[in-house]
């Protein structure tokens, strides 16, 4: 029996293959999470053990998909970065970004228990995904910039606003006290009001998370001469930086190296 | 603080939307399904359970995205037709293909212990998804028949695989035995040296699985004059039909309706 | 001297063919030809010279590339029809337009002076061209009567506008006149004030122009019984007539038939 | 009379812009001039007159097109690159390509008869294009190398070809003479055989045309002081360099500058 006769449907198959020379990064969003914090009673505004859970995902992806060498994630989100050299499954689009949604999704749920003992899966969480592609490492590092200042600004407002709501405002209320306000303005009534130094807040709420591979030198035994003999091991590690300026970069050249 | 400085990145993002007046099919396919059924022992040629898991997945589909028409299932991997005039997420291929993939992934993960309460997950099941545009219901008819024209035959080889191998043959020289033969070759030798008849065996394996709306009537009382009043109930069903004749289609004509 | 090493360079050339089973309409389009008919003195509301230029240029069009079935223009702007099957390049798009609005533009500059002996080309007339896919027979029909539609709408109101000005008002003054009229006031207008029956002026401007392929019976000679031996001819054929209702496709059923 | 009803069609246009940061290069290649060469017995292997005639619509696409930068030519194809960070026409393929293509071809026919006033036109000619996005400055001078390696690979086999030809071979004969020949070999030949150095050939056939903005300074006058009064003069230049070595890049900074 031959299938020859219905097989010219694969014509309508689309080539998708992603341009070289550009860095991919594919970008996760939690789908109606809005909803699905407030159905499992996320605390706010972070919830430190989904944040976590969000973490080890990430950490999953670095181990299993080694192209990718960078991902930041804040709240329901998180950038994979793959690197401008991939050629994972011919860099298709329809490949990278429902493999790495997927596989997201299924450590997820796999590790939910361990983050949340105390509460069920009360209905399915998923993510949406897309990619996009940039030609220069400088543009890549705008567009973690972009994904960190947006952290700043969500965090520092929902920090402000569910203060002032569990100090007793409405959620009305919260809202029109911040109306107008600037950077400033949030960290004075935060200090003023509350007695809260923003700056203190632990950074993985402040800062978003970092996921990338530490290249650690450590001493695996000594010589006959009694040196020390070194190996460079690489661990997938979960750091708070600062990713806007160049200290964290110029520690790690590494990551976003341009191809020659 | 102001993000404009880095929001151009945004202007990577692509406009990803389908063409209109075009049936959609996402077609999600496990990846390292191989793999994965081996280190959980799923049963050969096929194991019900696993069958039954990817149709409850399926069936979810259904009920959570109402555009979704038609699902056919075969193996490790689903098709989900969206309705012609869907404006779902407004046709974006960058939302329709993850929250397809990510929805079925939780599905999948979330009921596995209903349905191997026995086993545990060993490492995270995952799927590849993409998208494929059909402009006419007859073309999409073409494509189910593909798929389930493809299950026919891999079904029928793996029959014969595994009882040869079942009955003592090694693998080798099992593929030996089937090199060259036809369908009809693979009918007898079932017959002849393992007395079973192909087309009695369970339709799920031969035929693949249907999720679709059926549309019952149902008598919901009797009215004053003792008539009965009925109703029209939507109820997603799964089904084991022929997909590729004309006959479970002229019974459900408002599946594929095409637009005027 | 080999090429391999700067090769690479090709992998960036992206696949763009356009899906099957759909009619792929190419729309040339004059560019900054306001100006180009300033320079040139075309006549106003409509230069039948320059009208009959555009439609020499479609014939040619329908000559050269077979796979067009039906051309339909108006003012500087011309859509070609390519059959529903056209393999014509694989149907690539990078191949499709380019080539048909280079071909156009080609034939126009060629016979330029045929049409306007009398006038020099000042500076290159030329065009963008643009692809687009539809999926049925009827979307076709569709996107044409757009095309008719807009061609009315557009020459009745140039038609008032020219005669209000050639009658001694400013172009400011007839755009007054004109603002929130109706078809019918505008016809009105045109009997009223100029003696002008709108229905009779001359199709070409009104209805825009048609090409395609007319299939003519025509005796060849008698046979040795004194019958009649008859012969398809085909004629490349120019026309200007109502497209939007169905007389013109049920006398030509073949020119949009749809493939089973 | 609304145009509403059949407006969908457009909803079926597609949105093409080009990536940001991106050089775009637009790449126009004579369609079927094996043959129009033939019918207008242009010389062989070059025909200086045809090399001329398009590199006068290459000039005329740079005083044009203002952000095209640059470029490069041979035989009957054209490479123009658009800056980096040109916003002409939005970026979209659907107006730079048809454009590009159609310009280059009405100045094409139009300035025919200055370089041939003793030919007529047998028939248009025409081109077709195609649109490449090239991530960096480096990767456009690979690409310009490929296109000027390519040029140099041709001409060497041709001007081989060719001088055999009119020594009295068939061209069979002459396509086997030159099978498996290297780059030195056809050297030797070309000396040997016909006293020809062919590194001495004119470098239009040799190196093919470079058209680029060349910043010339000029006096314009004197001051009161007698000093001269300088000033920058841009003008759309035509040269047969060498473009693989960084020589004249390193002349020409400005010409592929990435942005900051």
């Amino acid at each position: 029996m031959a299938n020859s006769k219905y097989e010219y449907v694969k014509k309508f198959e689309v080539d998708d293959k992603l341009p070289p020379h550009n860095w991919i990064v594919v970008r996760i969003d939690g789908c109606h999470f809005h909803r699905f914090s407030a159905d499992h009673a996320f605390e706010k505004p972070n919830d430190e053990r989904a944040l976590n859970l969000m973490n080890i995902c990430a950490v999953s992806m670095l181990e299993h998909f080694p192209d990718i060498v960078f991902a930041y994630g804040v709240s329901d989100e998180y950038s994979f970065i793959f690197k401008e050299s991939t050629q994972f499954y011919e860099r298709r689009a329809s490949k990278l970004v429902p493999l790495s949604v997927s596989y997201f999704t299924s450590v997820y749920v796999m590790k939910w228990n361990e983050f949340f003992p105390d509460k069920e899966l009360k209905h399915p969480p998923y993510f949406d995904g897309r990619v996009i592609c940039y030609p220069r490492a400088k543009i890549v590092l705008d567009y973690l910039a972009w994904r960190q200042v947006d952290c700043h600004i969500n965090n520092q407002y929902n920090t402000c606003f569910w203060m002032l709501v569990k100090s007793g405002k409405t959620e009305q209320e919260a809202q029109e006290s911040l109306k107008g306000t600037v950077s400033k303005d949030k960290n004075e009534l935060l200090f003023q009001q509350f007695g809260v130094n923003y700056d203190k807040l632990p950074a993985i709420f402040r800062k978003g998370s970092c996921v990338y591979i530490e290249k650690l030198e450590e001493t695996v035994k000594l010589d006959d001469s009694g040196n020390p003999v070194k190996r460079l091991r690489k661990k997938v590690t979960v750091g708070h930086f600062d990713i806007i300026g160049p200290k964290f970069w110029n520690e790690h050249p590494y990551i976003l190296e341009e191809e020659k």
